[in-house]
């Protein structure tokens, strides 16, 4: 990833997990490391990853967080901090995420903010992580009231990227992170959209070739992106696509009824019809993105909530602009738009043809 | 300041507060605002800015916080979060601090995390936050067991340094502000030094010209050194000179017997004393900035804590790394070096000696 001084390479690689430390001590960091992980990552894979830090001279304090987006709280980021100090980390000190984008996001912020940032490496346990949040820099915790309110850009110092973990992956989550890779090919690169159309059986199998070549061209198009808009003030919003509806339908519902992936599914889908029906795109741009996500296992028609209440929820998202909600399209497969001022009347006609299609 | 994309101006002038909205339009900001402050100077300087920023076309929040240091606690920042939220802040409205040091510390983390970064604007409304906390971008709250531990750099849009203010600043704030510019002059300005040295009386009788040329003389000076070395890798060291001392004395006595330039002020005694205990610096050299400080109505000599306190103090300061508490003294006036690894021994030998000349 070039972005200056902020620079950082992304590793992608079977096995990579154990070469943490060494790539870790090439960088220069200083002695001390602090492993940020949940129960259940940190026993599947913390002994690998803290045995490689030791092995190559740092000294590495284990951090417990809970599972899942209830890690993303003010309380838990506190404790963090606390256990920094206590592990007496300085400002030379590395930070490391061991998890899901939730581990990755809250451990990201607590690295941004504790003593104004310190150094932070990505080790991302899913394919959502994997292919999109570990990448990039943006960290947040959630506020009672929205996700991900509070936050920063923080780059990390490295990306370590082991598609042979998501052999322990449950199915859900897997298909889940399926959705942003085939984000990345509609936005971005139609060549990138047509190898994930041939491949759909070899992807669903975990062949780990395939995993790596889908896994590091989903890093190398995002990360494209982050160089060249680091702050999302412009093109860096195309990796937006199906999340303005996806977030609203996630905040709808209080985040419990789909996986993060499953409502950008939705979303992607919402997308599609919106710009089919303001005439920007044509029925069989529509149909090969609903097709590939249908054939991935994931959703494109759903049962609830009211289309009211997910229009009014994408009133207040966090990308609106003195008041206007940008909208990302697809004209058609390998490009993006961004558009403001969608009519609420079009959103709501396809969120409604969508629920009629669940039966 | 010249900070490629995150160059600001810093205005600095009589009456300069009535500009404040004319200046933030001209940036292009959104038009929505909250003005972050306390109630005392909510209510000494509050109006002239509201009307200033209504004038311009901007809508205003209000969000009150406590006075002083207790207003940068994370229960203090979660409520300036709600408020933003309650106010509808997007990322492209402002927040503005008006204010001493800790609302500008506090409001700046606000800006820094609230949707991952808002634009900002400093309105000092003391001496120390002029000519020092306003510039730079260091935001920060503090923590139980370490001031300013959990924090962030985020550049200020805009600082708008009005001196006629300081009239209703109490006399030992306004002392306590001096040490900074006095600590501006003895690491980076030997003129600069011999015209505060040449105006001491001038300075307290708070005269209006005077106080802006040494304002803006401090602006100026400390903009040069953060332009180069915005993230304090290397010589932004130069502003710590007197803090290492200063801080640890604050720490040692629960920051409650000294303000925090008083503070600082003792630091520089100590600084100095040591680079001459060290034979790096001549006993001139010591003699003119104490002399200074004495002349500024600053102390020099101090009754407690214990010598040893102090030191274990220093042991546990923010900007170690790798365990070495860097140190900054000035081998002569205008200059500065960093220097690790300063025996403890010489540390200790000084502070005895100021609490001896204490009495």
């Amino acid at each position: 990833m070039n972005l200056g001084p902020r620079s950082y390479p992304i590793l992608v690689g079977t096995g990579a997990l154990r070469s943490v430390g060494e790539r870790l001590a090439a960088l220069g960091a200083g002695r001390r490391t602090a492993l940020v992980s949940d129960r259940s990552v940190m026993a599947l894979h913390g002994s690998v990853v803290i045995e490689s830090l030791r092995a190559s001279g740092f000294s590495v304090a284990e951090i417990r967080v809970p599972e899942g987006e209830t890690a993303k709280t003010l309380a838990v980021a506190e404790r963090c901090w606390d256990d920094c100090l206590a592990a007496g980390l300085d400002r030379t000190s590395t930070l490391l995420a061991l998890g899901g984008g939730a581990v990755g996001d809250l451990a990201g912020f607590v690295a941004a903010t504790y003593m104004r940032g310190i150094p932070f490496v990505q080790l991302p346990t899913t394919l959502l992580a994997q292919v999109d949040a570990s990448i990039g820099g943006k960290v947040a915790i959630d506020h009672p009231r929205a996700k991900n309110l509070i936050g920063a850009f923080h780059q990390p110092r490295l990306v370590v990227v082991d598609p042979s973990v998501l052999s322990t992956l449950p199915d859900a989550e897997f298909r889940s992170g399926l959705s942003e890779v085939v984000k990345h090919g509609i936005v971005l690169d139609t060549a990138y959209f047509a190898d994930i159309e041939a491949h759909v059986r070899e992807i669903l199998a975990k062949d780990l070739p395939t995993l790596e070549r889908v896994i590091a061209g989903s890093c190398r198009l995002k990360g494209r992106v982050v160089e060249a808009d680091e702050r999302e003030g412009g093109p860096r919003a195309a990796l937006n696509y199906g999340h303005t509806v996806g977030h609203a339908l996630e905040a709808a519902t209080s985040f419990s009824k789909w996986l993060h992936g499953e409502a950008v599914s939705l979303g992607i889908a919402a997308a599609a019809l919106i710009a089919q029906r303001l005439g920007m795109a044509d029925a069989e741009t529509v149909t090969r993105q609903v097709g590939l996500l249908k054939a991935l296992g994931l959703p494109v028609t759903f049962s609830g909530p009211a289309p009211d209440a997910v229009v009014q929820a994408i009133a207040r998202d966090k990308k609106a602009r003195d008041g206007k909600v940008p909208f990302v399209l697809a004209p058609r497969i390998g490009e993006f738009r961004l558009v403001f001022d969608i009519p609420p009347d079009a959103v709501l006609s396809v969120l409604g043809k969508m629920q009629e299609a669940a039966g």
